[in-house]
């Protein structure tokens, strides 16, 4: 609750019961409005003219309260309210599926619509906003400018599949996709990459932060149909000043997190997970390691360790490698860059070697990738022999070769999945619980 | 471009050519890095070593240029660049689509990957951006929490069909609903108030700012099929408040407009709308005057005016009706509520009159009605008549009557179409100018 920090005469409040008890001589009400984790300790005498309403003021009512702020004896609060009057705005009864504490995420998970109304949900949304707020302030601050890339596409970023279909066209009957509401196959966009490149090469330094969605039958703690992406591009920016921006982005929010959220913080520190504070202001206090996918590699195959997935050059490192890497070799954020163009899609720039691309992937400790970037190539030829050599067709592609065919100018740019960096700043480990209302295969509820 | 306001010796700067003249010395390039309207006068001598490159730098080619800045001898800049050295980075050629100035939107649509290296798309996106952020910051500062309420949903917040269709079954064979991916029809969704008001229940106060989508076969300048919208919701609020913020909310955005986009808002001024900022500042001078429903058909009913629709009690107000309230009667942004019930959702809380609906929407000059919101019905046995009346399936709304059930309270909030909002503010008066990538019917390229 949001209150007057010194005593105060007749203040009303409103908000809603999380829980009562009763004395001999008055009822002890835990008023919150979920502004935040701190609720209100409200004193209601059994001489009050309302005091026949006691026994309905129950876990889940809203309540509007006047009395006096006045210091507190207990020793939970500094403060607490000495009701003159109060009046129940909604009752809840005892189906009210929030009675008690310490129900499971799964059980919160069926009641999405009241589970921001616990401890651990409205902590999660708090953050969730504050951190929306943290990347706006970051690029603003800097400059860059906020695109809204479109949603609905006829384009695929990364020739990926596992894409959603739009259609307006009846299910299940013959139909013609010129007959349909765009005249053409159209699907949820997978990443705004390629249409911000085109604003960056206009206006210079633009960031997306918007929903991406992937069709993926995968049920996992770390995958969702919908989810939130911030993608800066940037141009005149080559990959080091890519992964400088990367790194002093994640440290802008950790900083942004300990000072707007310092409650929140403490609280998923004590019941989620007790590394967690200590892990995020070691992120925050070391600067990041860097090294080549090919020293990375190297690394791996002399730690001596056995991994499921074996390592070899040319391969893609695997989370239980950069987990590794993060957690024990560097004991640090790293950044890990130049990967075989092998591995990686057609735009990333080729690099003087001719196997790998200006490609960058940054591991943290306890959820390894978190931030995935690269230069992209600005050279139209190169860009057009990576695109046969990926079997795209290039006249699809014309108005992303027209940005290298009329002032190409070096680039680069990055993806940070927001929901993977919530679980980071969290601890929470369900991709779910940090979502208002998770998209996941058979569930679109609500 | 970010430039030093005072001389500087040595200062290198990179970005595209505008335009470039030659003179019997030397040769003046105007540079523009897309980060202001106001470029960089380049004097270049035809004594330099990269002399030989100067008939190379045509218009759209990108170059880095080194040199010393210097007060100008000329009148529409402070400071040029005389130039030591040039590099191109990326030339262009006579095929370059931007050649000379005084496109039409018409053709600048067909090139929308390039449209915002003009001064006019250039202008739009930038105050598009600065205006989102105008948005997150009015809603942080007060304690709002930002809801990213979900994209793709199984419920229709209005009853009000027009959806696309989210699918991955294939096209034109027979496929059950059951065989989907979400196991359910889902669709894309037309507006987050519904889930906003779970979160308002939570949290107290929210606002939410994304995408939403309309199937409406509509080809007109004011349609799109994807647009961004803000909706906030309060807890613990009425009608009176609704308006309060509403009000707030837009001045507080020509506040930051004013201050953040001088030069963009001059350029629109001179070339796009002559009353523009005269429109604005009235807007922002002036207190909203507030009329209800009623009172503005009397108002219309004794107008004396013919309008092509005829003004009724009980009819829906028209463009034309709500300019004339905020043009021609009251010549001030003027807000309308209580709103027959019969023309307004099933949500809307309904007033002791028995016939009126605590709804209000804000008209501005120029445009109409630029926001619109209600008070919500919080009593649940009025909410599930009104559900009724509208033919709803309780089991549907379940998880919203559940809202009504478990600490009620009075809440409200509103709906602002972010494309609209920034017709307002531009004067530009085609949506698809206003949008990065527009999607309208047969429209979604890129």
């Amino acid at each position: 609750m949001q209150l007057p920090s010194e005593p105060q005469k007749n203040l009303t409040v409103q908000g809603w019961v999380r829980t009562r008890r009763d004395s001999k001589t008055c009822t002890f009400i835990e008023l919150n409005d979920g502004s935040s984790l701190r609720g209100l300790q409200i004193v209601a005498d059994n001489s009050l003219a309302c005091a026949p309403l006691y026994p309905q003021i129950l876990t889940g009512a809203s309540l509007r309260v006047t009395g006096d702020l006045v210091p507190s004896p207990g020793a939970n609060q500094a403060l607490e309210l000495l009701a003159t009057d109060i009046e129940i705005l909604g009752p809840a009864d005892s189906t009210y599926p929030l009675q008690k504490k310490g129900h499971t995420t799964e059980f919160l998970r069926t009641i999405a619509h009241l589970r921001p109304r616990t401890n651990l949900l409205g902590s999660v949304f708090r953050v969730r906003s504050r951190m929306a707020y943290a990347i706006h302030q970051f690029f603003q601050e800097r400059g860059f400018f906020y695109i809204h890339t479109p949603i609905i596409t006829s384009s695929d970023c990364e020739g990926a599949g596992e894409m959603f279909r739009v259609t307006t066209l009846p299910t299940g009957t013959p139909s013609k996709p010129e007959d349909d509401f765009f005249a053409k196959p159209t699907y949820l966009t997978v990443s705004g990459q390629l249409q911000g490149e085109a604003f960056a090469c206009a206006l210079g330094n633009i960031y997306t932060f918007g929903p991406t969605f992937r069709a993926e039958n995968s049920n996992t703690a770390r995958h969702a149909a919908e989810f939130w992406m911030i993608e800066p591009e940037m141009a005149f920016c080559n990959l080091e000043g890519d992964m400088n921006t990367a790194e002093e982005n994640l440290k802008y929010l950790l900083t942004a997190l300990f000072k707007t959220c310092p409650e929140e913080l403490e609280f998923f520190n004590k019941f989620i997970d007790k590394t967690l504070v200590a892990r995020l202001q070691h992120t925050l206090d070391k600067p990041f390691q860097r090294v080549t996918y090919t020293d990375a590699v190297d690394i791996l195959l002399k730690s001596g360790k056995s991994f499921e997935y074996p390592v070899s050059w040319g391969q893609n490192l695997q989370s239980e490698h950069e987990r590794f890497l993060a957690e024990e070799h560097f004991q640090s954020p790293v950044t890990v860059y130049n990967y075989p163009k092998t591995i990686k899609p057609f735009y990333m720039r080729q690099n003087d070697d001719g196997k790998t691309v200006a490609a960058m992937d940054v591991l943290v400790p306890g959820i390894g990738e978190i931030i995935g970037g690269s230069q992209r190539e600005e050279r139209l030829d190169l860009l057009e022999a990576a695109m046969a050599h990926h079997d795209l067709d290039p006249e699809n592609y014309r108005w992303y070769t027209d940005l290298r065919r009329y002032g190409s100018v070096p680039h680069a740019g990055y993806g940070l999945g927001f929901e993977r960096f919530l679980m980071f700043a969290t601890g929470v480990s369900n991709i779910r619980d940090v979502i208002p209302f998770a998209r996941t295969p058979g569930h679109a509820e609500y």
